[in-house]
């Protein structure tokens, strides 16, 4: 997988939606990636209750892939811990959990009504910040097909989402270029 | 104002921003909206942190206002306290609060990139269910021109936001077709 570059095939995540809606933040001190053994993630939940820091329609890196028909917007959460150390610090700690949630995008061009809204959820991703990774990121697909997702993931391979982070994102691997509420953040 | 309609003048929002993210999530108990007096709406502070239920790109009703040019995303937050509420009983309880914080979209037509992303904030909207208010919903706007936004708000006249909310808005004037995660929640 590629975290922002994967075109994902559009699957229902509505279920696991209101699962992870139900979900609580994560426990002061308790991690916000679960894994089982060292390094397959568990699914998410409670993302929802997260930090949103951005939304982006159509937002993707080329490279040599055919561009998508349908428009995706991906909405990219942060847990809570992370986002109060950022504003604080201006750094992520470790254990910071990014999740990209992928919805279809609908147009409307019905007279009075113009523009695009996000339609059903298609896609779940996520990124977490942890030394078990090499180059200190491990990123993490959850998108299985339509109308499934899976409970737990490996690891992606390096040159599948690592890469790309790594030369084109502005803030050690985190794409705050396109995120106005990490960018409101105080400067390191 | 008009919650969805109007274009909103580019304004910066930067650093009420960053007071935003650094506000509380309002104490158990305590109302997300504050006033004074009657029905002056102190402008919301920790908002970013409350439940993001969607994001859309140029979605508007014309109402024989002429199109903008330039594309604006809309973020609409709820309070945490009325997101648990409607998850559970399928309803907004009295108090919930809506915030709509608007950014400019920016095209990117770089090599290698595409799509849109959210730069700026520009624009910043609230709205509360409270029997306060005549039909049961306030509706409030904050911005006021580049750079500068109100520190309290009184409620828009009803024919500027309430009726179109009123008409056109799938669940007890909250518009719910365009907010999947809302959408996710079990009916009622």
């Amino acid at each position: 997988m590629n975290m922002y570059l994967t075109r994902i095939a559009a699957i229902s995540l509505s279920a696991l939606g209101v699962a992870a809606a139900l979900g609580a933040e994560p426990s002061p001190g308790k991690p916000a990636a679960s894994f089982e053994g060292t390094d397959t993630m568990l699914r998410p939940t409670g993302y929802r209750e997260w930090v949103f820091v951005g939304s982006s329609l159509g937002l993707r890196y080329d490279e040599g892939e055919k561009p998508s028909e349908t428009l995706e917007y991906k909405n990219v959460y942060i847990d809570p811990a992370a986002y109060r150390a950022y504003l604080t610090t201006g750094a992520f700690p470790q254990g910071t959990v990014l999740v990209l949630e992928t919805a279809a995008g609908e147009e409307k061009r019905e007279p009075g009504l113009r523009g695009s809204y996000q339609k059903e959820f298609v896609g779940l991703s996520a990124a977490v910040k942890d030394r078990r990774f090499e180059g200190g990121w491990g990123y993490f697909t959850f998108s299985e097909g339509p109308g499934k997702a899976k409970d737990k993931a490996r690891p992606a391979k390096k040159a599948s989402c690592y890469d790309c982070h790594r030369r084109k994102a502005a803030d050690d691997n985190v794409f705050t270029q396109f995120y106005p509420v990490l960018r409101a953040a105080p400067k390191k």
